[in-house]
């Protein structure tokens, strides 16, 4: 059966939102200039707009026009024990990931120095992307010394968590020991992986994960969507 | 002495980035392109390129190229004891801070909310502007009870720094209890502020001080440039 018009037309808008072409609290184009814009006539697009703010995605303002609501961002919140699933499943988030590609790589300045390995020797690249209810929020690489977790990306992947697939080297707890942030406009190949505008930032999350007893277990680098994941932290008094 | 040719190809590279020949995020030439440009071996090209990512300046990423990091980017240290001045002033930045405005204003739901006060009541806000090396690289607003702390706005502003204006109050120490951090673009006033283009982004931080015994002391909500400062957490030790 064929989608009615405004159907279509709401469900383009409601994805443009989703890719950042319209940002949160952004204007939207007027009704003639949307029916334009998507070859629908102006009823199909009242239709679609009136439904996106039911819904909660749009909201009308009289006289001042319709705009993007600020969507509520994921909160990722960053402490001591970390923990990807954990903390955005407990928020109702449907998470899921895939393995993009697991290889040996000659480690980087950076990784090597992060997990103490001679820059240039061989360490296990995992690419993963992170996904929560369906919609792509993060993707990135995770190191570890290949000599200690000879297939840390195949146990990973089996065993569906990084905490799983520690305890089968023995390692029944882990610390997120440096975590460093920055935000800046995504590139294209990876406003293309989050299914963003090219022009909307993305955050880049550098990290480190220890042993409790401070020994070096794995250095991450991953690219966050910052229109949808917010990030926090709360101090332990000390 | 004359320099090694590598050293020579550094300070090129480093120069060519300072003046914008190689943008903050552009992918860098291959290495025989900048062999053929520079008049140089690969493997000085090569041996400038890693002491360039340590250094921070470019970030190698495995099978992707070389790319510039965005700005040498400032790191504030998000903590139990997070201290602008502190923080900032140990890596050799100049730091100086401008008052906007300090005046009463109805709490908002989240500033009451964070400070315990009734939302719409009278609370201080203090905006100010913060420099690092006379580049603007944040601004934003600070909230205190003002049953509490009546002329905090005018201490801060004589005293040089919040821990001094708390001091002469009988504070003599506080924690940062909780930090939410999230990226968007720049308002068009935002980036006229921290004189940035309008299609970057800016990290919006909210912030909430506490004494040691754990009552709210202050909420911030702070505006920084993405382009020029970066954030770092160091998890302590459970």
């Amino acid at each position: 059966m064929v989608k009615e018009k405004w159907r279509l037309v709401r469900d383009q808008l409601k994805q443009d939102i989703e890719a950042g072409v319209f940002q949160p609290g952004a204007k939207l184009p007027t009704e003639p200039e949307l029916a334009a814009q998507f070859g629908a006539g102006r009823h199909s697009v009242r239709r679609a707009v009136s439904e996106l703010s039911k819904e909660g995605t749009l909201s009308v303002e009289q006289g001042r026009g319709t705009f993007v609501e600020t969507a509520p961002l994921l909160e990722y919140e960053i402490g001591a024990r970390t923990r990807l699933s954990k903390n955005l499943g407990a928020q109702g988030v449907e998470m899921s990931s895939a393995l993009l590609s697991a290889q040996l790589v000659k480690s980087s300045e950076r990784v090597a120095q992060a997990l103490g390995m001679i820059p240039g020797a061989p360490v296990l690249e995992s690419r993963r992307i992170t996904y929560g209810n369906a919609v792509p929020i993060a993707f990135g690489a995770s190191y570890h010394d290949p000599e200690k977790f000879p297939d840390f990306a195949a146990r990973r992947d089996v065993l569906g968590s990084t905490t799983q697939a520690y305890k089968t080297y023995g390692i029944h707890d882990y610390l997120r020991a440096e975590t460093t942030l920055h935000s800046r406009l995504a590139r294209p190949e990876e406003a293309k992986m989050l299914k963003q505008h090219v022009d909307s930032p993305v955050v880049v999350i550098r990290a480190l994960d220890e042993t409790l007893e401070g020994t070096a277990l794995s250095y991450k680098e991953v690219i966050w969507s910052a229109l949808r994941v917010k990030f926090s932290m709360s101090t332990d008094r000390k």
